[in-house]
């Protein structure tokens, strides 16, 4: 077969083609794949270099998170068309002369069209009504994930709507970011090698399960699944808790009421452990409202373990000081160690 | 004047010297110099490559701090000799391999004999009793200066011992780590651009405050003064409580009892926060000891925030959880922007 033929585009039924070792043949169609004319070309015979294409991907919103997943898929060659819906006029320009997507319109509707696969990128208070008023424009079986940090109340919302609509919601979560906002901030690697958690549930599209699965292998990531419930109380303390006492720290220590030599004296440590305090103050604020009890558990068991840190400081027993940072050092240079090399899957 | 008679390496009275436009003739003594046998070579006429040769500078302890140091020193060929006292035997072999050193030796007295210049590079509780064990040995008018992260409760054991013993003693706080440890860490451009704090108090002799200030000028800190009280004040807040957070932070998110999924949806915001909590646990034993009181303080107020928090989070106050964010960041950002321009000079 020459280098012509095998790179010629063909519809295929879903992506688990890409798993056959001849998928440069039409590949049958899967029990329970409802054909969602995604498209797959074989650029070469090698598997590695093989792409999956979606016909049309459209991120609703496209900031650091949206940007980046567009800078991603078009640098893979993954879907013939990357469709950005944003707010701003301003977006429309600066978001295609950026890459990260082939057009971008201010039109949700228009946006979302003849979209095998939407993804939503804002700030998860925005979703349900973006998603509401996207409905009517829906293509039949259209797979839509999202981005937010919280899951239970985000896959609450979406899933039977969508599913009334004759679509799939499948909840996502990249573990990837910077406090950095807006497309310009994006990078077509941002997701490589990150965690992306998936959060399906009993009522979950199987076949929109995998495709989901398999737009974040796309651009790199390591995909792990969870119930939405179980992911929200993990990240509550994995990343929740880290940005508020991020932010707490920045809020105390660069207060205008501390000695005006303060900031000075803020170094290297300081800058790193308040690094995710520069991040969005809205999608935080979302954020914290919507895993509210689980991250107020997290608070509560944090504040019990200074509350033990400054006993034990203030009887000076130095051997409990001592195994207080001892183990913290332990505990964060094993999960350092496993965190580059350890795969979710 | 030729090349050869410019690059004479000649006796000057103390470090000022380098200040006057024509150092390449014999400065003046200057009032109040003790005449500390410093050596000056301008190896060419011009003021930026002019080098301050102190005869023998001595690390006492030859880690991250003090391996940078005398990387730093001898990189800049600002001292003809850096020796170093060292605890263990494979340690002068490693240091002086490194380049750290140009002979390290576990023999306290001959490590600092004829030293102009002695650095205590050991863990704060390590330092008074390795000082009492030098004073024999010391030069008559030698400085000794010190890089711990406290300085009240060091200035105040060191600076009457060594006074009565002859020499000078001027507290001094480089801003600059990392979370590794040991000489292999250490790194010539640690000190560049970090602030340095001295300490000096109202019995600090001048030409040796001057002196001290002259080494981290050397190595490329930006040197600012602060009383040993204050500046440990600062530190407690910018410094000490966000190591404690970090390492806190570490002990709850990675402890055996959380689910095992949990370290793997510890992403990069997580990394940066408790990045610290890698540090040595014997270091901030030490610290955390000695400055205690501050600390308490410290976790107090910081307790105080996420209380607060808390409440705001509780009812919902959407509003002031914005406000909490917002505040955070600018503070922040507006740290940031300040951080590398700023010169405390």
């Amino acid at each position: 077969m020459g280098r012509a033929s095998r790179e010629k585009s063909r519809e295929i039924c879903c992506w688990q083609c890409n798993h056959q070792p001849s998928s440069h043949v039409i590949a049958p169609t899967h029990d329970g794949c409802d054909a969602r004319n995604l498209r797959l070309e074989t650029r070469t015979a090698t598997p590695e270099t093989r792409r999956v294409y979606w016909k049309k991907i459209t991120l609703v919103g496209v900031g650091l998170l949206g940007g980046s997943l567009g800078l991603a898929l078009r640098k893979r060659r993954s879907a013939k068309t990357v469709a950005g819906f944003v707010r701003r006029k301003a977006s429309v320009t600066e978001s295609q002369r950026l890459g990260a997507v082939n057009f971008a319109t201010q039109d949700l509707r228009q946006a979302v069209e003849e979209a095998d696969l939407i993804v939503l990128c804002t700030p998860i208070a925005q979703m349900l009504p973006l998603v509401k008023q996207m409905l009517p424009a829906l293509k039949p079986g259209a797979v839509v994930t999202d981005v937010g940090s919280v899951k239970d109340s985000v896959v609450r919302a979406l899933e039977s709507l969508l599913a009334k609509a004759g679509a799939h919601f499948v909840g996502s979560h990249p573990m990837a970011g910077s406090e950095r906002t807006g497309v310009a901030a994006a990078c077509a690697d941002l997701f490589v090698n990150a965690v992306c958690v998936i959060t399906p549930t009993r009522r979950s599209n199987q076949a929109a399960l995998r495709e989901v699965e398999q737009l974040w292998k796309a651009v790199g990531a390591r995909v792990l699944r969870l119930p939405p419930e179980v992911h929200d109380e993990l990240v509550s303390r994995s990343s929740h808790l880290p940005h508020v006492v991020a932010a707490q720290l920045a809020n105390l220590i660069l207060s205008p009421d501390q000695p005006k030599e303060q900031g000075m004296l803020c170094a290297s440590g300081f800058r790193d452990t308040t690094r995710i305090a520069s991040g969005s103050p809205e999608m935080w604020r979302d954020i914290a409202l919507a895993n509210r009890q689980n991250l107020l558990r997290a608070l509560t068991a944090f504040g019990n373990g200074l509350r033990d840190f400054k006993r034990i400081l203030r009887s000076r027993d130095d051997l409990a000081i001592s195994e207080f940072f001892e183990q913290a050092r332990q505990r964060r240079d094993r999960w350092s160690a496993s965190a580059g090399s350890s795969s979710p899957e």
